[in-house]
């Protein structure tokens, strides 16, 4: 009882301070604004919105392309700070991390019988480098993994091995998911005795250009060189190999550099009344280095940058900060781990993480965390979104992008906005993903789609992490 | 009436003569077929006909790329010659001509300030070489050719120039015409003091593979190196240029030969009944270096041969002879001239003549030659084509293809199969010029129309001069 009479005497007395402490009547705050109607007003603003095309436009132009580890990716840390101080973010730092990089050196390949013919490749990241001669062997062709592991080990002794297997184009990518796996095989063609492995790109286009990508031996495995070919070229030495032997020489003079560092640069729209709870989005500021990184993933960094600025230009702030994360290193790993380690202690505060890195062609379905998909919120962002034609699936949030994997893992919330990945696997990690790539009006529809879902979850008290352990 | 008497006896004597020369019954000769049967069999024939895209693959995947002058032109000769032997044709020969050659060297274009970045180039045809470092000078940036002509000379003194006008995607194609016009422009930015001119593809792709092409200094004009950059390499330029100085170094190591020789590759379906009135009908096999040549123009080459074929293989031949034309310097000019000069006293059996050079998507309309539109070969004609989506128009042709424009010149009649070229800018004369870029369903309609057009030209009596003279 004491206790109880206590705590109401202080609060009475705290109440007689506060308002002894304001002696003129405070100007009313604010009133907080109907979260639908909010939602409503960023999405179609966002339609006609620059914000996230200028953004866009700078880091292709200004930076071009950035591997991790390479000078260009100071830049580009550089670029970040500087972009979201510009554009209203608080708490603007960079976070650094050690990240071991590769970087390629001259290369070529060609095809020097049945008659001289230049080759288009790209020794994959991770690959070690030929003698500087280059090295050169009669080509053996396969068509799929199952294939070039039925041969014997030993079997293959002095040859390239060139694998031709197409990617499959599909609307969700999973055609990747099946591809990519070529590009994990040097260990194993290495067993069979070749000197060398090209495979086809990982791409469903035609063109010419090859798409790079990270590859990796088997711990303690064999190495031979390791590049991709463009498609035409692939399918060249498949018919041609079908006529008589084809010989083909490799030069690839890659270096690698133990010491070098990257960064995943961070801004917030710091929340108006629960600013220690965080909503997490972003895309991943490293590329590929044939092309200037547009669809992968300036967009992504783009779209969500531009989502949280059109969000901070509120006249009021929703509830909970959002967190824009440039993750510095996704195409050959580390940047979700680092993000893990300097946050692992405010993990709990973490409300919900999402990435967006599959370019910026049309969002057509929304997956919502695991728990949440009858949440009125959520019933309400499914209402907001409908427009746009992206449907809500009862399905929840697996895969968030790679960056969050990290923290996902460790227990945070994910949510999905799913883009339609048809025409990105045409470009990506190749020459031809350039600011040129971009479709502005569907890329506006990405940050309309991402601006009035984060405000949302951002206005709301939603604790999806007790939605999904229900 | 002596005469009349005369001429009758002659005849009956003729007809006892004739009598007394076959004492058992002569064998029935085929039945002369309906020539609208006959074409309509043929267009349906070839939509299902594996033998242009045979030709096609094996010119490409044998050959690959064949530059008038090079080493392979001389190999795409030989293939001709057997291929056409192959396929049943007769009087098959090559027809040689001098053909100073340009061949491309090692060729290099970096931005180096404000940050470093590596172009996609290629030095057009014809161009002189750098200095063997190379050489380098400040952007400045054009979108008209009209805007870079008004330009004073001597007021861009070590600079480089980069035109960046795009090219507007036509059906009819025409949108070449205008934009190709940059290519010839090095003496007139050589007149403004600029050190080398580079000019955005001449292309309506967004890829960063540049499209070669011919170029031409001005008779007795100053030079200075010649270079197309890929579509969104010269729109980067044209971005950081309005940011700052961007400063470009280029290397072209081309060389020329004055001494090299190309071939004209002929083959003939002799004609059953008039076999020297000819209908001279082709596509051109020498192609640029960065592709293998196949929509420009083993297309052309493969259609038309197939047309052809399948017309030999008919059990009785028109009554013309159909005369398949390889060309053997389109790109670079000098293979019309050449066949006028191997073909100028036979010009008069020339009955008319049709180039396939503009890849191999679909035929819309038909041109046929001046004054033939109302004759009822060509209605017939119109009928067997309508059901491939090809319109038959009253304006007469006016270009049939580069290669035929000295005989037209000359007097030779000829037609146009139109093709939708919306697509084919897209690739010609750059890397992505492969085997895969062809349809072969729409391919097929191609062999099928010309297959179907020049039977019942050659089967027909149509006398095209005497109709244009009308």
């Amino acid at each position: 009882m004491r206790q109880i009479l206590s705590l109401a005497l202080a609060a009475s007395l705290l109440t007689v301070a506060s308002v002894q402490a304001k002696p003129k009547p405070a100007p009313t705050p604010p009133a907080r604004p109907d979260p639908v109607a909010t939602a409503t007003g960023l999405r179609d603003r966002a339609l006609s919105d620059a914000t996230g095309m200028s953004v866009l436009e700078s880091l292709t132009s200004e930076i071009g392309p950035r591997p991790a580890g390479s000078p260009a990716a100071e830049r580009a840390r550089d670029w970040g700070i500087a972009k979201l101080k510009a554009l209203g973010f608080t708490n603007v730092h960079a976070e650094p991390f050690a990240k071991p990089s590769w970087q390629r050196g001259e290369e070529s390949a060609e095809i020097t019988a049945p008659y001289p013919f230049k080759l288009s490749v790209l020794g994959l990241g991770g690959t070690i480098a030929t003698p500087a001669g280059g090295l050169e062997g009669d080509a053996v062709v396969f068509h799929t993994i199952a294939e070039l592991r039925a041969v014997a080990d030993g079997s293959l002794t002095g040859k390239i091995v060139v694998l031709n297997m197409p990617m499959v184009r599909t609307q969700d990518g999973s055609g990747y998911g099946v591809a990519v796996q070529s590009r994990y095989l040097g260990s194993t063609v290495a067993r069979k005795g070749a000197v060398a492995y090209l495979l086809r790109s990982v791409s469903t286009s035609q063109s010419r250009q090859p798409h790079a990508g990270a590859m990796r031996y088997d711990a303690g495995g064999p190495q031979i060189p390791v590049a991709a070919l463009g498609v035409p070229d692939a399918n060249l030495i498949d018919r041609l190999s079908t006529r008589g032997p084809v010989h083909i020489r490799l030069k690839l003079a890659n270096t690698t550099h133990a010491d070098t560092m990257a960064w995943n640069v961070v801004g917030d729209i710091v929340g108006s009344e629960k600013s220690d709870e965080v909503i997490v989005i972003g895309g991943h500021l490293d590329s590929w280095d044939p092309g200037t990184g547009a669809i992968d993933d300036g967009a992504g960094v783009a779209i969500t940058t531009a989502a949280a600025t059109l969000i901070g230009q509120l006249p009021r702030h929703p509830r909970r900060t959002i967190r824009v994360v440039m993750w510095g290193s996704e195409e050959t790993g580390g940047a979700g781990e680092a993000f893990y380690a300097a946050h692992k202690d405010e993990l709990g505060k973490i409300i919900v993480a999402g990435e967006s890195d599959l370019g910026s062609d049309d969002i057509y379905s929304l997956q919502v965390p695991k728990g949440s998909y009858s949440n009125p919120v959520m019933m309400q962002a499914a209402s907001v979104l409908a427009p746009l034609k992206i449907m809500t699936i009862s399905e929840a949030a697996k895969n968030a992008g790679s960056d969050v994997e990290e923290i996902q893992g460790a227990g945070a919330p994910v949510f999905s906005l799913n883009q339609d990945a048809s025409r990105y696997f045409d470009l990506h990690h190749s020459a031809d993903d350039t600011f040129e790539a971009v479709d502005p009006v569907k890329f506006n529809r990405n940050v309309a789609a991402w601006a009035a879902l984060v405000y949302l979850i951002a206005d709301s008290d939603i604790d999806f992490r007790a939605l999904g352990a229900k």
